[in-house]
This record gives structure tokens, sequence and C-alpha cells, in this order.
């Protein structure tokens, strides 16, 4: 299995497991190493009562979109530390996507920036994701 | 209407229209000008395959403790960066409990720290908000 | 005036002024409105006993280039929020790059993301601010 | 030599070997294992022309607090990811306290909350901190 067999099957089995990204609608767009593009629409049940999407919305899917990316390698990662700057507001309707930049990858932690946008391409948040990278890995034959 | 009254008249309003804080299932504890303290269950579908409750989750509680917060004074605040950092798992059928805590408040910002703590008293992360007060008011009456 | 001679008149007073960023020796590479791009060297007196610069020297260039990207429309603005992600360690000798990416601007609140890099390109740290765009000016004339 | 002896012992030697801690005239106040509180008053060539201080040093002072509390232990622990709000101005010539308070500390991750005010007890900024406990010691007896 090569790098790109093996992030796949990490995400494929992520997502089958990930009761709360499927409640959410992610689509997975495109996974390789280290990276993950994803895709979710606002729904009437994520927003409040001004038709605005929940802050906790574009959080989470960035947040999917980071343990995806970081897990890609195989290796179980964790999030420790994220931050999510809020610019333009979301609305029931609005298609937005999440895609990783990986800024740094040691032994023991991972940084990725997350740009979240939607379908006029305008950034809507950004979101920065520390992960710790434990010694567990999600398949044997990796070990 | 004195203040204490406004503040819960504003929070709820604001959870009365708000679709996914009552998805998330959350009960408001208390509410006081400047004050919030929330309590959810995490319920099988906030859960990915560990049977750990997903980042978005505690980070969506915090985030509905923060509008409640710093809405509550009866203008419209909205939030512009917020930061979590995460301390321990939380697992299905644990009750989580964020509560705010004013560390500024201005004519323009606020900051707020959310404590999002679990049944056994633990902390099992802890949040940081900045919110931008608009001159948009709830209630026509406090103009 | 145009915006770009205001931006460089808007630095340049920022700088003759700014006693700390003369400390840390800051130079101004390019200014426009909206952006900035900053060099300092790591010196001795930078650093602790491991030869490795104090965590609040790139921390400071960037906040410097916070300050001079988003004061360069002519409204004085001051940093709400800042963080920063650590990737690699800077030693005494190296020189740094800090360089701003507008996010987003409003008629109150800015986001920038800063990249800070060393002498052989390699990412040493991201910072993301925001700032709060008060209603004074520099200049009379900008009002 | 007990937890406390060791928790001095380390930051008497990273004060010693901090050239940037002493440009900054950090006098430490208190230090116990996985705590410590640091005072700094702040001189004109940390100020900008407005005479408020630069960000920078807020920040700088509450990350030696950071690494002092962290590496009490004995075991070196580095920054990874801090973040920080600003509250209040901070000028010339005001003393400033930097206490920290420990979140969480694992087998290879710290988290600390440090608080930052002046000397009329007033908050100015509020800082937190991910520390990566790395396997190298201080001292050679504590291994």
């Amino acid at each position: 299995m090569d790098k790109q067999q093996l992030a796949e099957k990490v995400v494929d089995k992520m997502m089958a497991d990930d009761a709360f990204s499927q409640w959410l609608g992610i689509e997975v767009l495109d996974i390789k190493p280290g990276y993950a593009k994803l895709e979710i629409t606002v729904r009437n049940e994520m927003v409040n009562g001004f038709n605005v999407s929940h802050g906790g919305i574009a959080f989470s899917v960035a947040d999917s979109a980071l343990a995806f990316a970081s897990n890609s390698y195989g290796r179980v990662a964790v999030a420790m530390e994220n931050n999510i700057s809020f610019m333009k507001k979301v609305i029931s309707g609005d298609t937005l996507f999440a895609e990783t930049e990986e800024l740094s990858i040691g032994r023991r932690i991972g940084v990725y920036n997350i740009s979240i946008t939607n379908q006029d391409e305008e950034q809507i948040a950004l979101f920065r994701g520390t992960v710790f990278r434990t010694q567990e890995y999600h398949f044997k034959e990796n070990n």
C-alpha cells in the first residue's frame, strides 16, 4: 500500500465511523498525505435565529479537515489547540470548502492552516490547528 | 425591565431561534448580565468512531455560551476570534458545562474565557473568545 | 497624497517614534496600503541560554508588521488578539522576515496572517492578528 | 533535591542564561513546580511613539513565565502555540505581573493560562500557551 492509498484508507475509515461529520454532511473532495479538502452545505438546522450559520459549523468542518490531513500518514494524531477567525457571515444554503495547508510536520507535532471559503470563493474563516502525533497506528501493517 | 430581566429575555429569544443550539440539546443553567452557564450531554451522533466527542461539540457549546454572555446586555455582539485548547477526552454520555468569565467589556470589544468541564468537575477544554459589539439592539426599548 | 504615500508616511512616523522596534533593529523592506514586510537579525541579547531566540522576538516582529499594515490606511488600529505557532528554532545571527497578508478589512475590524521566515526561506512561525480600527487618524488631512 | 528545590534550580539556571529576560528586567517573584510569578517594569525603550508598551513586551513576559513554569519539573519543555488577548493599555512606568495557572500537564503536553496584571491589579492581557515536553532534562540527576 503506497502513501496515497494509505491516506485514502485512513480517511475512509475515519469518515465511516464519524457520526458527527456524517450529520454535518461532509463530502471528502480530495485527500493526499498531509492534505484534505472537504465540502459541506449549511442546512437550516445549523443556523441560529438570524439565519446565520452557528460558529461551531465552520469550526467543525475545519476540525474534521485537520483530523483527516494529520491522520492521513497512518499515525493517530489528536488536536491540542485550534483557533479560528471569522471574516464573513455564512447563511443557510451556502456551501463551504475547508482546505488544509501543512505548515510543519515533525515526529511529534503537526501544524496546519485551514482556509474556509464559500461558493463564491470568498474567505469566510481562517483556522489554525496544532496536533500531537501519538504512537498508535490506524492499521497494523503500518507499524 | 432591569438588567437581569433583559439578559434573560435576550437569551430566551436567542435560544428559541437557534436551531443548532437546540440540536445540541443545550440547557441554559444560569444567565446574568455578561455571564452564561450552559449544559449539554454528549450523544452518539456527536462522536467520531473512537466514541470520542468531535472537537466541534465542545467548541460549539463554548461558542453558544460566548454568544449568550456577550449579547446579554441587549446589544448584538458577534464573535471575531475564538481559540480552544483540548485537555481531556470526552465520550458519549458525558455531560459538559460551559461557564463564561468576562475578562473585559468595552464600548466595542468584549473578551471572555469559557471553561468547559465534565460531570466529574474535570476541565476538558479552555476557550477564549473576542466579540465585536455592534450598534444594533435585540429589543427596540433598549435603544 | 495618494494611498501609497500615506502608507509610507504613517509607517515612517510610527517607526520614528517606536523605541522597541528600533531596539529590535527592524528594517522596513516594503510598505503598501494594508501590507508590510519587515526584516530583523537576531542578536545575542535576544536569545536565551540555549542560544535560541526568545519566543517574544518572533512575536514582536510579527506584531510590528501587524501594526504597520493595519495602520497604513491612515486610521489608528490596535491589536486585540494575536496567536502564534512556532515551527522551527531561531538562533543568534539568523535573519527573520515578517510579511503580512490581509485576510479581511472591514469598517471596524481587520484580520491579518503574518508569515515569519528565515534567511533560508524556512517558515519558523505563523502569526494571526485581529485589530480594531479606531476613529482616530494619524494625520489630520485624512479625516 | 526535592521538587521545590529542583524548580528553583531550573529557573535560576534559565534566568542566568536568558539574555532577553535580563534585558526585560524580569524579576522572579515566586516559583513552584508547575508555577511561576514574574514582575517587570515597563521602560521607555519598550514603548512605541504613543508611550504605549509594545505588544511584544506583555507577550514576552508571559512567554518567560510559561517557560519557567513548564520547565520547573526538570524536563525541557518548548512552546508550540501561544495566544494573547490585549485588554488595557500599558504605559512606560507601569509594573506588570505575569502569573501562571497550569490547566493540564501530561506526559508530552502542558497547557497554561498566564494572567498579566498591572500595579493596580487590573488585568491588561490574558495569554494561553501549549508546550511540548521533550525527553531532555535540565540536570543529569533527574534522568
